[in-house]
């Protein structure tokens, strides 16, 4: 039942050319600088990617680019979660004939309201249409955003289920204790959690560590937290990395972690989002990156 | 800018195969049934549609389908707002391409807390790379399930930019102060109710009309509504409108809504949802053609 994954993995984001069009050149040198920098994998397409904001067939494309661009696939666990049934079996189908290790599984999130048993059968359909034993499928928790979540009584009934194909879940549900429960229910599945803020907790718990936006940009830091975590460095790395979120708060997720991506990489053109995203304006920019810089001076490298 | 749609429109149900696969002849055949009935226009791919359950390619083909079974084009207004861009101007250009009178237009709807800017750039940038002066844009607002909404001022900047492209809006607010104050800054703009209990409401006040879930199984009754609002008939129709929704009330809107189609039709494939959607089971499902019965003895024929 443990999953593929562990460790660190960013939601990478997807860098746009001024047409709007993703820019792939861009998007696969970042991919490979974040794996050199310490992600144990990578989440092409999860809520900070803009995944919503990419057409199914941009995403079919930028797996195949992914494949020829001889990305390790293996490490990639890209968000096929779509509202359609037919859109996600195609992404889902698509992302594991490639090698992916594994896939990140948002619900459908339009109609709100959804009974546990209409999300089962959705699921069930979702796995025995794919009809693969090499797919892994993460859940994907997201109820602020998506208004539509995995109940701790349906995960472990499709993990009874379904014991070779639900390997783990990623929580960005905001509050521990939900891992914590699945984890009780289910020891060794795969649970990370969407806030490094809760890594610590994550692992004490049992957990497989952190998906989380910051890894974009602070990788290095999460990574040395990941590893060392229980020695006696942990607790100074870990209010470290907490400080590093911390810095972003109040600040729209999306286009900050872009802003502080293209602030490390010294280029510009990654801060551009897709509508209905806004890129930080001139001023908000230079407020984050003075407090990145202030935080770098005391922290030495974040 | 008053667009080419009024009267009463149905969000029509889709027909599914026992493999969940759209069935097109039962498809077609309801589509003819519902404009016989009465209906003034259909809106393919609503949220009664199950539109969030299609994929993008099967709405492609079924737009092509409805044009090979010589459907009136000019009188659907087919649901084309996906989360992503590229998907929403694919699926709005072919709309105009195959001649519908219009469009309607769901906000992007997986990111929350969108900025009236944000939604603002996206909407131009649809109109804009569609670039066709046939297309008809109708808003559509339905913040209880999108979780974002198009509020008056967006709206009104919106007619500014593109008087000639967007030309109406369906409110499924539920609170109809929302049309009345679009209609009161925009007078002559095509505002549907998303409930016909606000229909005489709407028209009060110069809206077009409805477009509602309950026209796939009374549009007769709704649309002598329509036409005879403020005659001597009216009071007595409204009643009459109000009391076969209010039958529905507490089913889920789309199941039940296809079980009482399935009851006019004599035809029980038509109850097929879906997954995460759920079927009635036959208790509900008993309870409610009872109570549908029950009407049509004290009404004539709901």
């Amino acid at each position: 039942m443990t999953g593929p994954f562990a460790g660190v993995l960013a939601p990478v984001i997807t860098p746009f050319a001024p047409d709007l069009s993703v820019d792939t050149a861009r998007y696969t040198a970042l991919c490979r600088r974040l794996l050199d920098e310490g992600c144990t994998g990578l989440v092409p397409f999860g809520t900070t990617s803009e995944a919503s904001s990419l057409g199914l067939d941009e995403k079919l494309s930028l797996l195949e680019t992914l494949g020829e661009a001889e990305m390790p696939m293996a490490r990639l666990m890209p968000g096929t979660g779509l509202c359609a049934l037919p859109d996600t079996v195609r992404l889902t189908k698509a992302a594991v004939d490639r090698g992916c290790g594994g896939v990140l599984l948002l619900p459908p999130f339009f109609v709100k309201k959804i009974d546990d048993e209409g999300l089962y059968r959705y699921t069930a359909e979702v796995i025995e249409r794919v009809g693969d034993p090499r797919l892994n499928v993460y859940l994907y928790h997201i109820p602020p955003v998506a208004g539509v979540g995995w109940s701790p009584d349906l995960v472990e009934r499709l993990v009874r289920a379904y014991p070779r194909s639900i390997v783990g879940l990623k929580d960005s549900g905001g509050d521990p204790a939900y891992s914590r429960d699945v984890l009780k229910r289910i020891p060794g599945f795969g649970v990370f959690t969407g806030d490094e803020k809760h890594l610590a907790d994550n692992l004490e718990h049992g957990g497989a560590g952190t998906i989380s936006a910051t890894a974009n940009h602070n990788v290095r830091m999460m990574r040395r937290l990941y590893d060392r975590w229980g020695s006696s460095e942990g607790e100074g790395l870990e209010h470290a990395v907490c400080a590093v979120r911390r810095t972003l708060d109040g600040f729209p997720t999306v286009p900050a972690t872009k802003a502080a991506r293209a602030r490390l990489d010294g280029d510009e053109e990654l801060m551009r989002v897709r509508p209905p995203l806004l890129p930080l304006d001139d001023a908000r920019r230079r407020e984050l990156h003075q407090k990145l810089d202030q935080l770098k001076a005391t922290l030495g490298n974040p």
